[in-house]
């Protein structure tokens, strides 16, 4: 079969063949559909994070959102057809209490492996094998959309922060922020634009008209804010305080900055993970502003199967015409270099097996 | 009566001799026993902050941090000699959503005075009067203590806020690491020490032995940490990583290098309201540690009934020999200035009106 690999020495990103693979006796075959591609695929190609290959292998798998159908269930509750999403961490032995949980989305770094990103082989193959517990099911309508549930699980877990995080009182937000016109971006700005929690949502950007990222805010009902034209720290005014920024940028200073663009009580949550930087900060500001306003600022990372079934509810709720929007480019697998490249007019990349 | 009061030209601090007070009819008058002075008092003395009189007063009343007994109970259900402890906020009107829910500590800035802070009369009188809404019982045997209430509720809102916003999975928090020596820090690393929470606790400072706060920590179980000799980013190597860290310093760079002390999924919450103070920070650092370790930061600010309830049981099943010895000196009200005053002896410091 066809997989697409990275061979760490380079980097070097290769469309290999491999043997198909044989599931286990705990293991289900599943063939690929489409498989999405996001900027921590493109960080990992370039050799900037993760990027391991399993022990006793030479090149990693990648791809990590991804949609199959069960081609041989083996012993588990799965039908062959039937269509699923995997999720992407795996525990190291020994399994901590994280993994007995089905909570390695908070297990400390370090005791897990990541599919497609780090010591474990992704999803960019023409087959893979999971064991039951890591697949998510995705309604059959929505086949051709399910690389879309690994990402929206992002959101949906920084959703499930920030109100668990408020739960402990009468907490009315209004307002969504989301930092970053990526793919990411994009696609949280329209789970928060069509979902209950919000009234108004906002994305941050720096582009010029015409241009399809603004397009696509606007198409959901959001308001683009131009990051030349107003600072975070001026977004209250200008806008209105939001009660809740969603961070995408992976630009550092948003981490701080993210906190005054805030009204009272609300809760920032960051997604980026930027490399080293040192700059300087109003700091004594960003501090009593998170006091004497009870802000709060949660890193979020990864998810779980909660997350995952979210995601693939508010798939189902929303028309194929939105999920169209995001979607950019379609390539085959040996298109998988102008899939990972990286323009003014990329959203969301897909490779499909199905070309 | 004898009140202390704060004429903010100067600004100039006066033991004044003002008419006690009558109670209207939806008010409780209480005879004031002692009251705790902390670090915003010494602020809001010297000018830094608040020390608004009430509208049409020439003065404020200083003091939040009081026990006292109803001496008229009018028409509430407190009886005469009930040993209470006052509230600190107060709705402007109209009341918003905050004061009906009793949630006014999450109440945005601007919508309510603080008793003694700002906007309102506070409690280092001879008598107060107050609705009993915003009064919280003591019980007699803790009378002599009941000033530690209004303190110890910010450190059961800070645990209140940490709990809950990791509620979402099996959270395990082992080790609690307080910044800063203060009568805050001293009294939550108490709390800290004391309940079910935490296993291990330790309290930052910058002191050389011998010196009361470090016997203090020690004799509480907790320990010592001199920040001349490790920063908080080195905290994990050589103790171990936080799991909840309370800063009390209102040192700005605490409220990013905090962080760096945390473990996995840990949670800082901020209590300290520094001035403005512009730095240089490793951001980057920052930003990708909050993300891939699920770490979060919190602002904490006030407290409600429920806290206040938690710390009064707190104060009953803790020793009173605890208790005393974070009392560093009461004084008479004539006084005032002796207890206001800030030493390497200093802890906690009470005005009594029973000497």
């Amino acid at each position: 079969m066809q997989a697409v690999a990275l061979y760490p020495e380079g980097p070097d990103l290769r469309v290999v063949e491999k043997p198909k693979p044989v599931p286990a006796d705990d293991e289900v075959l599943v063939r690929t559909l489409h498989v999405g591609i996001d900027g921590s695929d493109r960080r990992i190609v370039a050799g900037d994070i993760g990027g391991d290959p399993p022990d006793g292998d030479d090149h990693l798998v990648v791809g990590h959102e991804a949609v199959g159908v069960v081609e041989d269930p083996t012993g588990s509750s799965f039908e062959r057809g039937d269509v699923v999403t995997p999720m992407v961490r795996r525990p190291k032995d020994p399994p901590s209490r994280f993994a007995e949980n089905e909570e390695l989305d908070m297990a400390p770094p370090g005791t897990f492996h990541e599919c497609g990103i780090t010591g474990a082989h992704g999803f960019m193959a023409e087959y893979f094998t999971v064991e039951p517990e890591y697949l998510v099911s995705v309604p059959d309508d929505r086949a051709d959309y399910g690389f879309f549930v690994e990402p929206a699980s992002i959101a949906e877990k920084a959703l499930d922060q920030a109100f668990t995080a408020r739960s402990g009182f009468d907490w009315r937000p209004e307002s969504a922020f989301v930092l970053g016109n990526g793919n990411l971006g994009l696609l949280a700005l329209a789970r928060f634009s069509t979902g209950d929690e919000f009234d108004r949502t906002y994305c941050l950007g720096r582009r010029d008209r015409p241009d399809p990222t603004i397009e696509f805010v606007e198409s959901v009902g959001g308001t683009y804010v131009d990051s030349r034209e107003t600072e975070l720290s001026e977004f209250p005014a200008v806008y209105e305080p939001a009660d809740f920024v969603f961070e995408t940028t992976g630009y550092p200073q948003h981490s701080i900055e993210a906190v005054s663009a805030l009204g009272p009580n609300g809760i920032v949550t960051l997604q980026g993970i930027p490399g080293d930087s040192t700059f300087e900060v109003e700091g004594g500001g960003f501090h009593s502003d998170l006091v004497v306003n009870n802000k709060g600022v949660l890193g979020v990372v990864n998810s779980r199967r909660p997350h995952f079934e979210a995601a693939v509810e508010w798939l189902q709720a929303v028309p194929t015409s939105l999920l169209d929007g995001l979607v950019s480019g379609v390539y085959a697998v040996d298109g998988v270099e102008d899939a990972l490249s990286d323009t003014d007019e990329t959203i969301k990349t897909v490779v499909s097996f199905e070309k």
